[in-house]
């Protein structure tokens, strides 16, 4: 404790004890950049006092229609320029701002709009009857419509409900923002990917966005001036909160309406992208994107790709295109990535298979992050051996404040001091972290631990599999067995035995698949197969 | 504000709330950049790992000598390896750390050990007798001295007290540290340079340091790995608080005992030395430098420049030689620069006097800042129009707990909400601010504001002037007028009227000196001439 023997008149006073918020980078951005461009949407340019000013109105429009301080607003919409007026105006109203995935089904968006409680939904003309199928499958009232038509995109007003552009007209293009007057205030609820169950509604503070957008740059190597291709959704993590960091380097938003090759080449030829974050199946898109869509550059464009480690063959190719892609991993809950597989002059001269190994780990702590960590139950970090398997824990300002309306789930994720992450891994020598698993999906047989993972990649080498996922199938005599669900390639044929027997050439035995069911596997809207799923089917096989 | 309708288990929690602090930066970096270099002290190389254990030795030796979380620890120490780690070893033992300029005469060390109450110094052997002078004039008992000799310069112990690296001895290397448990938590007591008077006891608080560290990378445009070379002294803001923010980098502190053109030219050549903030005559030592001083090297150095805006004679020289300078501005108030002349494509192309005097202008708010304006003392502010007066005013998380001990000063500079620098400014069109001079100095003659750096501007043109310092003088008629204090060149000479005619011809005749008056020009140890004490002179001639 620092405090000195006398400490009159040094408390916190207007002048030296801002709250922490992502809002304060657009105030000064408005004043100091203010006729650089701060968005790009297609044909569509805004300057940052544009842009200012139109946040602004969708703040009072938002007032007028009676949203307070501490009310939900929700959001449908792909990634457009409303969908970033959106991210900055609903805080600035002192509201919560709550993205929700375009591509879930109704019955989802219903549970999310009842959980939350959005009282206003701004919606994209394309998602307006996923939002009024959810409405009406509701029980009580349902958020309020605001429609987005997207003229460029042929989309143009259902007539039902109030259009964006005429709701932003009645506002005041200089109406003061509601700043947080503390920064644990709620910023934004995020709800989970639901690839384990029903999406859980994370909350986040001003604080953890603000030092989030001040501490990317560094693991990003972002200058001034960057332009950000927003590839990952501004529903997932907020865009992983970069949109809120580019007014602090006076750069540029550049939208992406469809994921294509073609549109992210374009905004890097014609608007020169910079940095942009993904999965790894976008770099694939970029990879075999055709030659009519490919367009010539000068830079290298900084890629960060989450979700799983890049592959070998991925990086081989793309690296040569102009693109420098570094891993990095994160939840909902740590507010997208807080971890990055940080590349070090030691590194460099590594090739092929080594270069692709070290790329493919998950990495270590961002600069504002106190610990991330690899432990077992009892808080004690596994050795850094390469091999000793713990749980991702995480400790810092970049974690959540917890799950709305669930203080026992918050309570036991936060047990011990750290958030626990239910992913499963071990630590390298060097302390880089490398995910083997979730903790869900770790089969255990005859007490050895089985990556689920590692059986998935084993069965992913051969010529007829499409797509695999291995869960763990109860097992009188060895506790659980693995349990493999694949997806053949159109056209190929595979036998259960001939996978059996591939995966032995290749596996221990007791990691081995015990059965092999050839069927379509279920998924979350954003791709990832939901093991829960295929655990009730294989417990009943 | 934001709150939620239900915040249940949403508090604050060890998983998601940790006290901001620059020393979460050394923590980290000694686990992920354990092998890297931390600190060059010209043959002295210490890896981060190194670096953590000789700080950890540190804090438990202070402990053992007593040092208790909120005591007080002084540093009368150049910008040697021994400095850094005090920097990080002082706050890590709960301790407030307190640089004293070495430069100081005894009696404001005494004050300064007086006032600030330090338990222990660490004292360079060059100084000791300085900091035993300081101590005898005390009433009270002073600190005690651990003596940091320094072979690398020729300086043996003198024998009569503990030594620095014995002390460490004593220390264990995996000693733990004293974190904040808030951080508004005291961090460091700086006091100011004294140019208007008495120096002032700064107090800095944890958060504010960190914020700076993770925003002056943007604003200097720094990536992953620097190397930064301590030119500002330790003591003075400490560092601008550049030391701290090195670690989050993965960067090393080149150390920078004497301030030489040698030196300099081989902490880039040989340490490969990124980044250097310095005052505007430090630029003039690397151009002057002879040519056996000079080294050859190939990546761009960054310069951070205060204190004065750099003149377009040495920014035309020194560009070519490799330096890319920018101007910062900020006080001991506000944890060293806060605001940045942030340069943007508007500028490029610009040349010549067209190009130094964008250079000159003082700038704009840093990001860490919420807001930095020029307003009248009502807090109204001027509008930007390129002439009108105000004063430059401060707010954000880079602004001082307050003054130590001085409850009434801090009051004063913290009214209107707003920390009130006491420089006089004024803002072009785009929102730059320019400063023109202290409020101290302005001179109001006959109700027109005369700023006193456009006076000496005009009388440095002559040839004979070498130093000049302008200052008001009462006067029966004009309420104040212009009273000029003058240094000539070697050799040179020139009569009072001589130099009034020189300036009647370039300014008004209410800004033209009334007055002109040869002698020595009383300053601070660092330099600054010290006008209140001219102020005294001109009123009784
Ligand atoms: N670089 C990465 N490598 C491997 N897995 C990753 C990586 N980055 C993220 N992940 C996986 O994604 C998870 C975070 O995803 P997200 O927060 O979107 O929802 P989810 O965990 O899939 O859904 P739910 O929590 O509802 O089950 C992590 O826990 C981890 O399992
Ligand atoms: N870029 C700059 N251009 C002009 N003046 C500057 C610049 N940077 C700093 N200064 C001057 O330096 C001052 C800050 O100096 P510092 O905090 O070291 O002590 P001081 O103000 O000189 O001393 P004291 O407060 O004791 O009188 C500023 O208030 C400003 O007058
Ligand atoms: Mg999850
Ligand atoms: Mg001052």
């Amino acid at each position: 404790m620092g405090w000195l023997p006398d400490e009159t008149g040094l408390e916190k006073c207007a002048a030296n004890h801002v709250p922490l918020t992502p809002l304060s980078h657009l105030r000064r951005a408005a004043d100091l950049f203010a006729g650089r461009d701060a968005l790009i949407d297609r044909d569509v340019r805004v300057t940052y006092a544009e842009m200012h000013a139109r946040v602004s109105r969708l703040v009072s429009a938002l007032q007028a229609r009676g949203i307070r301080p501490g009310d939900v607003v929700a959001t449908l919409l792909p990634n457009t320029a409303p969908h970033v007026e959106a991210t900055w105006a609903i805080p600035a109203t002192g509201a919560i701002l709550n993205t929700i995935n375009t591509r879930l089904d109704a019955d989802t968006v219903a549970y999310i709009f009842g959980h939350g409680g959005a009282r206003i939904v701004l919606c994209d003309t394309a998602v307006v009857e996923l939002a009024e199928a959810a409405i009406s499958l509701m029980d009580g009232p349902g958020p309020a419509i605001i429609e987005v038509p997207d003229p460029q995109a042929g989309l143009h007003p259902t007539g039902r409900h109030p259009v964006y552009e005429d709701v932003l007209a009645q506002g005041s293009p200089t109406a003061p923002w509601v700043m947080p007057k503390d920064e644990w205030e709620s910023l934004a609820l995020n709800y989970t990917s639901g690839t384990t169950g029903r999406p859980k509604g994370v909350v986040y503070h001003h604080r953890g966005a603000y030092l989030s957008t001040l501490s990317q740059p560094i693991s990003w190597r972002m200058t001034l001036f960057p332009r950000y291709l927003t590839i990952v959704p501004l529903f997932h993590c907020n865009g992983w909160c970069h949109p809120w960091m580019i007014p602090a380097l006076g750069g540029a938003v550049v939208c992406c309406r469809e994921i294509t090759a073609a549109a992210i080449y374009e905004a890097i030829a014609d608007h020169g992208a910079t940095h942009f974050g993904g999965a790894p199946i976008v770099l694939n898109t970029i990879i075999n994107a055709r030659d009519a869509d490919r367009r010539p550059f000068d830079h290298t464009v900084e890629v960060f790709t989450a979700g799983a480690p890049p592959p070998a063959a991925t990086l081989a190719a793309i690296e040569p295109l102009g693109f420098r892609v570094t891993q990095v991993y994160g939840l909902t809950e740590t507010y997208g990535p807080d971890v990055e597989c940080l590349w070090h002059e030691g590194f460099d001269g590594l090739e092929g298979d080594e270069r692709s190994a070290v790329k493919a780990r998950t990495g270590v702590a961002m600069p504002f992050m106190e610990d991330v960590t690899v432990a077992d139950s009892e808080m004690v970090a596994v050795p850094r051996d390469g091999a000793s398997l713990g749980e991702i824990m995480h400790r810092g300002n970049g974690v959540m404040k917890g799950y709305y309306k669930n203080p026992e789930a918050t309570a036991e994720a936060f047990r011990g001091g750290y958030f626990r992450s239910g992913d499963i891994a071990f630590r390298h020598p060097d302390g880089y972290i490398k995910i083997a698993d979730r903790a869900k999906d770790i089969i255990i047989s005859g007490g050895e631990n089985v990556s689920s993972v590692e059986v998935e990649n084993a069965l992913m080498h051969h010529p007829a599999v499409s797509l695999v996922a291995v869960v763990a199938k109860p097992d009188g005599k060895w506790g659980e067995v693995p349990c493999a669900f694949v997806e053949l390639k159109e056209g190929a044929r595979a036998e259960e035995a001939d996978l059996i027997a591939f995966c032995r050439q290749r596996l221990a035995g007791f990691k081995t698949p015990k059965r092999v069911v050839f069927r379509e596997l279920p998924k979350t809207s954003t791709g990832k197969v939901q093991k829960f799923e295929l655990r009730t089917i294989a417990r009943d096989l």
